[in-house]
């Protein structure tokens, strides 16, 4: 394993063997300069540089260990440059803890053809107009959202980007292919991510003297929904000095297939026991995606769920709390089933929203348009998705996965 | 002074005599049953049941000492009912310390041909539908700005719903009529303020071994920009048991006017120094005439800029770190002056926004459309207000009151 200095990943517990079950579940350390986050762990989107709703202080007081910036929509607003003149984003928006950004080509191959989460939901309708104007072998040329300004990026232009804004943990670029483009199509987008990848590698050590502090480096695992594809993208990839990989591109259209995906990516990405790499999910954050992700080797997720929820008015609720509602994993607070309920919003949950209010309040606030229940719910849906990702650390350190899992989702 | 359990009023320092200024500014405690209040002091508003933007968690970091709901709001949602079944506005808002409700009127009366701060601004100018419908000697009758429906106030009945409600100082039922009706209508309705009063007085009185705690009553001065009828509703005011006066009503068109209405109302209402009553100025929160009003025995003062500005991107500032905005009392940090600047919002505050972000950040924040800045402006705002009455307390303590007001808005 190539030296990532003041990194580090530690294996402390794997789930015991149960041929009935996916039995690669593991509570780890993944060591930052910014410090320790405890694996499994969710990632928190900050996508402009701020979290939807709630303060750095507020995140760190829910149990928050790592957020996440987008390097797409960071280096079109407020700029790379301007990040890096205010200190970088952990100085910029206040947060010191563990940071991941991504690469800025999620966001530039799906606005090419539809929305963040049609590509990797594999959903085919869509109206959006098209933003991604050309992909090359040198790089992307895109419009940006904001003024449509054209722009070209390049493998090397998304690592100086990211070495700009500093996080400890960045991306290689990589092309995302949607759902519908076909397997042919989805096995050139892989060759070209794999080359795109060699040259991200060349500028990430060409320049990891530079002047935004120590970063390590997670390559990208494509493939779509081919197994084949998969395979060899994984094998690549476990081939290369990354610090971690994470599993990309086209997840699928469904819970089913996107397990199958992960099933097909991980047999090679955590194949190394006596080296082992931490492995993230990219964009997905589904409470039984991630219990069932985690069963299969994930150490940390990422999704905007936890903040878009709450300015919907709809909060993360185990079943058995959630009343007409079990079929989902969370409740709008608008439903008038709320009106009249003067207990906690979540009864077993220690946030400041559950400790200080009533359903029937936050319902209130929520009819009354108050912006600040936004943020009451958002700090409930933190502390939520935190304490989900300690129970499942505990399930796995007290060997009793399956259990935990079936109890969480009791009704 | 009749005794009202729980409270009392405690001058500690009045400022020495100066005939050149008006000189009737002094330092007291107000106590209430939740905690004391030093004032001069600010009182947030909570129009309907929550601060706009901050946590009561965040307020009470930011120094704040007592905050305002608005019955009018309070009782057509979520109703009285409910906020006494959820244990009073306190604990179903998770505010523990001083809390003013005001009687419903003034939104009453103001929506009836103008918005609230045309009112009592006299600005002639609106196209709001009408929603008063009637005023006769037994109350109101006002459609819902909800949903239509129709609703007859009484005085008494504006007792028995802050009663529910539950905050610790409440306010007599007054009818606030606008600048334009002239002296006629103003005394007419001066006087029928007056016999509501008694009205109110009375079913406190009766209520006042109510199951929703100690409650102390302010009375309103009225009688719109006439001298003699400011004198006449002052002279009636100080003659009731009231714990505490305001003064209401129309105050004006400009900040001389209300300077002026002002000194007609405090020269009767501070004339009893032996036994000082708390006095409370409705709805004014101006920089320059907190300064002007605290000079002329005003204790407290409410407002909803504070949080208001913070949803138009603009925070507090005194003038001389305001850039090309000193002839305001704030900056719009959207304002391109702001885009590289680097330096804190304000360089003498110690609020957790000014600790924590830049003005080029906050920028930034404002110009993607971020919600979170709301937060953040409001949560300066809210630390300006408090550290500027903290300012003002401390000036009539070391009594160079002039002096120190002449340092706040130096350029």
């Amino acid at each position: 394993m190539v030296n990532y200095p003041g990194f580090d990943f530690e294996v402390i517990h794997r789930t015991t063997a149960d041929s009935n079950w996916p039995n690669a579940a593991r509570v780890s350390k993944l060591k930052t300069p910014h410090g320790i986050v405890e694996t499994p762990a969710f990632i928190f989107c900050a996508t402009r540089g701020v979290i939807r709703g709630v303060t750095p202080a507020q995140m760190l007081k829910e149990k928050t260990q790592i957020i996440l910036g987008n390097t797409y929509h960071l280096m079109l607003q407020p700029g790379a440059e301007t990040i890096d003149r205010l200190g970088g984003l952990h100085k910029m928006m206040g947060w010191d803890g563990p940071m991941f950004t991504d690469s800025g080509g999620f966001q530039i191959f799906s606005f090419g053809g539809g929305t963040a989460s049609s590509e990797i939901k594999g959903n085919r309708n869509n109206k959006r107009p098209k933003m991604l104007l050309n992909i090359e072998e040198s790089g992307a040329t895109f419009r940006s959202y904001i003024d449509g300004n054209i722009h070209k990026f390049t493998p090397e232009d998304s690592i100086r980007v990211q070495r700009n804004i500093g996080a400890d943990i960045i991306l290689v670029l990589d092309e995302c292919s949607p759902y519908e483009v076909g397997k042919d199509y989805t096995a050139n987008s892989m060759q070209l991510t794999h080359r795109w990848a060699k040259r991200s590698i060349k500028e990430f050590f060409k320049s990891a003297e530079g002047s935004s502090g120590p970063q390590a480096l997670y390559g990208i695992v494509q493939g779509g929904v081919y197994e084949d594809l998969r395979l060899e993208s994984a094998e690549f990839t476990v081939s290369q000095p990354y610090f971690g990989y994470a599993v990309g591109g086209c997840l699928g259209s469904d819970s089913f297939e996107l397990q199958d995906v992960i099933s097909m990516s991980m047999r090679t990405l955590n194949k190394n026991k006596l080296v082992p790499h931490p492995i993230h999910l990219l964009g997905i954050g589904g409470i039984a995606d991630i219990w069932d992700g985690v069963a299969k080797g994930i150490d940390t997720f990422d999704c905007v769920n936890p903040t878009r929820l709450a300015r919907h008015g709809a909060a993360y609720l185990r079943p058995i709390f959630a009343k007409n509602n079990q079929s989902r994993d969370h409740v709008n607070l608008k439903n008038s089933c709320f009106k009249d309920d003067d207990g906690p919003l979540d009864p077993e949950c220690k946030c400041y929203t559950c400790l200080t209010f009533s359903r029937s309040y936050l319902h209130h606030l929520i009819k009354a348009g108050e912006i600040t229940v936004i943020q009451y719910l958002a700090i409930h849906n933190v502390a939520f998705m935190n304490r989900l990702m300690e129970k499942i650390r505990s399930a796995i350190s007290e060997d009793n996965y399956f259990v935990a899992r079936k109890e969480w989702f009791a009704t």
